[in-house]
């Protein structure tokens, strides 16, 4: 089977990622990719990839977004949300790569994303893209909503762990740290070399959008409230991240007991790979593929599990590209390996 | 008052840095400095510092150090051991960078050092100079066990919270991140900037030494046992440690009385900057510098409390001088700012 | 067609990026791979890739390269020097990553090498494998030598203005920088991020065993002596190589002439991407490919032309791999691309 | 003796190095710091150093300014082209850190500056303050033209070689690598941290504005025209430049003469470091020091001669400061070691 994608958004960090794999895709061809500030520039030519296309406007991406079997939005949260609803009453099959149809809970929005949520409705219809959690529920559908990179990795850390029951839902502490291209293509002092090299800090303390994301998905896989605290930090390096996870066990859980809940629910994951403790997990290792590697450690009081995963694939391009992969019925790892 | 000062250990990385502080210090004078990879080089070509010394052995350094009026070991822990105790015995006051005296759990040396005390009735006579924390005990003192990195920007960060009793002690978990000069000067692969650049990963995981040495410091601080979950990671940066602290409020707490302790504690340090909330500590300002930085947020339910130092200067070198200041009578900054 | 690849020195940095090459083939099966520090070791586990192969002692390897189409040595020059005598005995093709056959003239051996030939009837047959510059002459070979890094960068800057007489010979200035992977797998203190980050300096200035190996390639390009001097810095960062030359044009050269040149040579190579001017090469785009960027500016006295490679890559295996396909008849840019 | 600076343009990384001298100086204090970006906020909270002022803006500055002994221009070229005049028209003394005055040739400036010189007789009264080499020319001067960082660190490297009559004035290459903070307090794509991470590029090739200025120094040293070429790289560092000079040595010079000229020239310099070959000069031991290191290689064709410097210190900030004191009469090193 043959099959159509167009990007919209294709010049952010994300969006280029993303490009990228649906040229390296077997079965998939791309037929337009829009970016305002390289519209008439070739595609190859900021791919490095073989490539006829040159990028066009969002305005020509739209007109182009009918014959599409399915279409990525790697932009803003703002321009998904007018975006998403134009491309579904075509009935255009999406993936959204932005926050706008991340959580359930309407209310959150203007807090965590400065805007009311102007389609409500399609918030319903929004399915949920953590693949190696909910990938029963992407199968098939036409819309996507596609995971946070914190909220992936965070999620992937602990999920198994509460959903076996072994650590106390109330105790739960992440902290995290991203490589720079978290935070987009943007020209602003704070992600200047001078400010950001040898240098590490914490931000949005207390408060990042990914927030009620990692809860909603905790607390959907523990079938209780997981009220956790979630602290980004800034790390002085391009791309990765690492987030660590401190919990409670429940009393008598042993190693063997949170290594098994890891090996259920990834043993058999293509994507993820397990590894023997906490220390083994790091950054350099993901950097550049679509692995999220897990590993945990316990002293019979709390469990430390950490998860790696590069912030622009995992945490956004070739996850949105698992999830178009089980929407369309074709091998979820197409374009990945 | 003039004062003599010996360095025993003056090539590793807290070594050189003191060096500098001694030959900076407006009433010090350096008797000797021993290094064995240094022997008979000059200070001058190391420091980069006006200093007439060459570097002498070990053997030569005792030898040197009874008419010293201090003498400093940056020593590894093991040489500490040997070396403290046959100072002591010759009337020197002794600040020591290592790790051999800090704990009066005697019970818990194997464990951490992986050496049983050879030298208990000195651990008792040891004065723990966690400087902000306990200065008067300090005063005057002739033998202090210096500080460990994590350790100081690990407790600065949460203990004037417990000592005014604003967090559930049992609640206490701190991640922190630190620079590859906290590894010292090793030649070792994993400390290559092949193996560091770009990564970000957490290492000795519920095993660091200086998780007992936190929770004696936390412990005295609180009046009750805190139980902390400590995490160090290294980041791929010369110097500087970022200490993460995550805790339940007690009920009703607020960020006033969060701030409010932090400024009891720390408002009138010459060495500490307070910060208005726990993003605007970075590790950048404090690099190069004997000082730490501190600020907290609260959200109702928790507090993130961060701290930022110099691992070699506040974690190490800087705060040795500060003790010796006290240790002898000084002012506590000559010599630092 | 399929072929049989084995890799004697699979571990070095090199060895490790022509086995992902290897593997990525589309004919080509890896049949065995040698590594001291990995025997027993998966290749899968330290390539990322699928694989049942584990890596064998050298021993091993040679005992199984007979029934290889070709075997790689990704090993040091003194190793080489042994081994692919022993391959060629047994009539299996070699392409020898190390410098031991690439210089023709044996009396630089003990200088540069610091050994006397002890082969130099294979030196003869050794064919010099700078793919863009020597294509024919390595096609259908059964024994190439692979040029170096830094010569491999230096020589493709300059060799096409030499081809065309539009440079003095005896002008030729060439400055370049690697990144620390040019350094191999070492861990001395010189490697540590201590002392490589935030770091630039020279080394082996004037003495560099790659400075007759260039001599040798633009003397072959120009038909005259070219004695330039070539001086390597050290850059903080793990892969690449920008080499920087500058010569004096011949009266009245233009900068057309000076493109068109390049475009003579490259204008037609799948892995060169030309760029209008020196300041449009930059490492960040060659990292992790196998292309070289070249580009020149005049000023109608003087040209400054410059690559960039991926010193583990173009300098090194992937230009291997060129040659590999080439001797075997395959299409040259196959598992590169 | 007691003397007064003011600053203008204390907030780009010179000026503020530039602020942390003045206030370190033994017998100098600040009267003004003018910075538009920081203005009402204090000068202790930027430089970290105890300090009662406040910036201010540019007119309160310029009105400041009769009162003191000696005006730092840390501006852009265009404003230090219109307050230069202002301020001798007071008959205040000027250390002008930008280039608006460093060239003699007027025609030079609307290539170079874009801009037509509007005060040429300054130009004529305007000293060039590169010490070491020009300081008998700058003592007591009331208006002096401090060197740029590229032109400070090429020229050191080679005038000692051109003065002695060791090298062909034909023949000199320099290529040159600066940190980031070479470009100033800019927050453009271009030195955002993902775009300079890992990458080493040229620019300005053949047209930087400093290469009128070192041929304008080195011409003034030889006594005949020095055509040199020059080539600016950027670095993934904060500060710091290396300058890499290679020239073809006259028949028969040796290393002996050419060290020996070196000698000469800085062998009683307080701020200048010989080593004895060009491998010795990095610039991790310049880096947050007023000094320039120096070392120089042959083999009995070429020579190498590399340097190494802070530019913020000695390209910038800390030269100014030895200028000044040079014009005041005081101390050339107060406020610097």
């Amino acid at each position: 089977m043959q099959v159509s994608f167009g990007i919209i958004g294709a010049s952010g960090y994300s969006g280029l990622e993303l490009t990228r794999l649906v040229l390296a895709h077997s079965s998939a061809s791309l037929k337009f990719a829009t970016s305002d500030r390289w519209v008439g520039q070739t595609v190859a030519s900021k791919t490095g990839l073989p490539c006829e296309l040159a990028y066009v406007s969002v305005d020509a991406g739209l007109a182009a977004a009918r014959g599409c079997d399915l279409v990525f939005l790697a932009t803003p949260a703002e321009s998904s949300l007018d975006l998403a609803p134009k491309l579904r009453a075509q009935g255009v099959r999406v993936v959204d790569l932005a926050g706008a149809f991340r959580l359930q809970d309407l209310s959150l929005y203007p807090t965590f994303y400065k805007f009311t949520h102007s389609a409500p409705a399609l918030v319903k219809e929004a399915v949920y893209g953590l693949t190696e959690l909910f990938r029963d529920a992407v199968r098939g559908q036409p819309f996507v909503s596609n995971p946070g990179c914190y909220a992936t990795a965070a999620a992937m850390s602990v999920a198994p762990l509460l959903e076996a029951g072994l650590i106390d839902p109330s105790s739960v502490v992440i902290n995290a740290a991203s490589g720079v291209s978290g935070a987009g293509r943007k020209a602003t002092e704070d992600y200047t070399f001078m400010e950001v090299d040898a240098d590490f800090r914490a931000y949005k303390t207390l408060s990042h959008q990914h927030v009620p994301e990692i809860r909603q998905t905790l607390t959907r896989v523990a079938g209780v409230d997981v009220p956790l605290v979630f602290t980004p930090h800034l790390l002085p390096m391009k791309r990765g991240i690492l987030s660590t996870t401190v919990a409670r066990l429940k009393a008598g859980v042993t190693q063997a007991q949170v290594s098994g809940a890891l090996a259920d629910v990834y043993g058999r994951e293509r994507l993820v790979g397990l590894r023997a403790n906490a220390d083994a997990v790091r950054i350099a290792e993901v950097v550049n593929t679509p692995k999220c590697l897990v590993g945990a450690s316990t002293d019979g009081h709390h469990v430390v599990s950490i998860s790696a995963i590069d912030n622009l694939l995992k945490g956004a391009a070739s996850q949105a590209m698992q999830n178009a992969n089980l929407m369309l019925g074709l091998d979820e790892v197409d374009g990945l390996v």
